[in-house]
């Protein structure tokens, strides 16, 4: 039940994942979604949410820990995505995104962990950026992760994942360029 | 009605705009609405998405018609969109960002809509950057748009509008520098 609440989610955000539905897609009985999940909607999707947290920052550590150039591992993790999004014609986005961009009243309750798992992942990628001096390295995750985002949304209007590759390229170009000056300045 | 559902879809989605939800925030009786908009909620978004491009395009226009660097204009936009986010309690965000991340079976018929007004978006920016080569000024345009996406994701999910402020200053910094390479190349 808890992956098909993220998968959901990742269709069309909050409001998406009525407990019906993932009743529904998960082809398990209602009452025990109300037996291990007694707190309903809220409860199922922060473990949907905890699960992508993992998930995703495992995947952002492989990428970043690769032994190669700064701009080649910035692109594989665009190219990754782009290929992702691809394969699922264009249907599955971050959660933690569509969570965001549907918080009301209702599942307001949410944010702070969605500030935690971007947190998570911003660390995660932060790691891998040991050519950078130490107090750039996590103010560039953040860029690349917020430009992650970004780019997630425009290939999915357009449905055109091109856009992903075209960001990682400039990106990549331009975070290369940091790790270079550094060098530089050593 | 336009109005209250283009704020419904700027807080929470297309799930959040409900017919009912617009007429009870925009105080108008029920059945104007099926009056003027006979095809209901799908014509009301339609026309809230409309404003908004028209709206947000111009407001590309003008700060990347400023006669200043062109770092200090991509500062200035992540500047403005920073106060107008803290000033609304991080409570508004891109409404074509929401409907995109939300689309489902029942709004699939936006999505087209979504990636025009993008492209729209992208080419009032791209106006604006006269001392890239013309090559370069798409690409570059859809990048800024790009990282203001994401970046309104972090700064509504980490309620922090520095996350906005930060993503322009490295942006910036980024996109100067390709035009100084322009320049050099001449």
């Amino acid at each position: 039940m808890v992956l098909a609440t993220l998968d959901l989610l990742r269709q069309a955000g909050w409001w998406n994942a009525g407990v019906n539905r993932v009743v529904g897609s998960s082809g398990a009985p209602k009452g025990s979604l109300y037996h291990y999940f007694p707190q309903g909607k809220q409860q199922l999707v922060t473990e949907a949410l905890q699960q992508a947290r993992d998930q995703v920052g495992a995947r952002f550590r492989a990428i970043f820990g690769q032994r190669r150039s700064l701009q080649a591992r910035v692109e594989d993790l665009f190219r990754f995505r782009a290929e992702t999004l691809e394969a699922d014609g264009y249907s599955r986005g971050c959660p933690v995104a569509a969570v965001t961009l549907d918080l009301s009243a209702e599942s307001q309750g949410l944010q702070p962990l969605c500030a935690e798992i971007l947190d998570f992942w911003r660390d995660a990628i932060a790691e891998g950026l040991g050519e950078l001096p130490a107090r750039q390295r996590k103010p560039v995750a953040q860029w690349i992760l917020t430009t992650l985002e970004g780019a997630l949304i425009l290939a999915r209007a357009h449905r055109d994942a091109g856009r992903l590759r075209q960001a990682g390229r400039l990106l990549g170009r331009a975070v290369q360029s940091l790790a270079e000056q550094t060098m530089q300045g050593r």
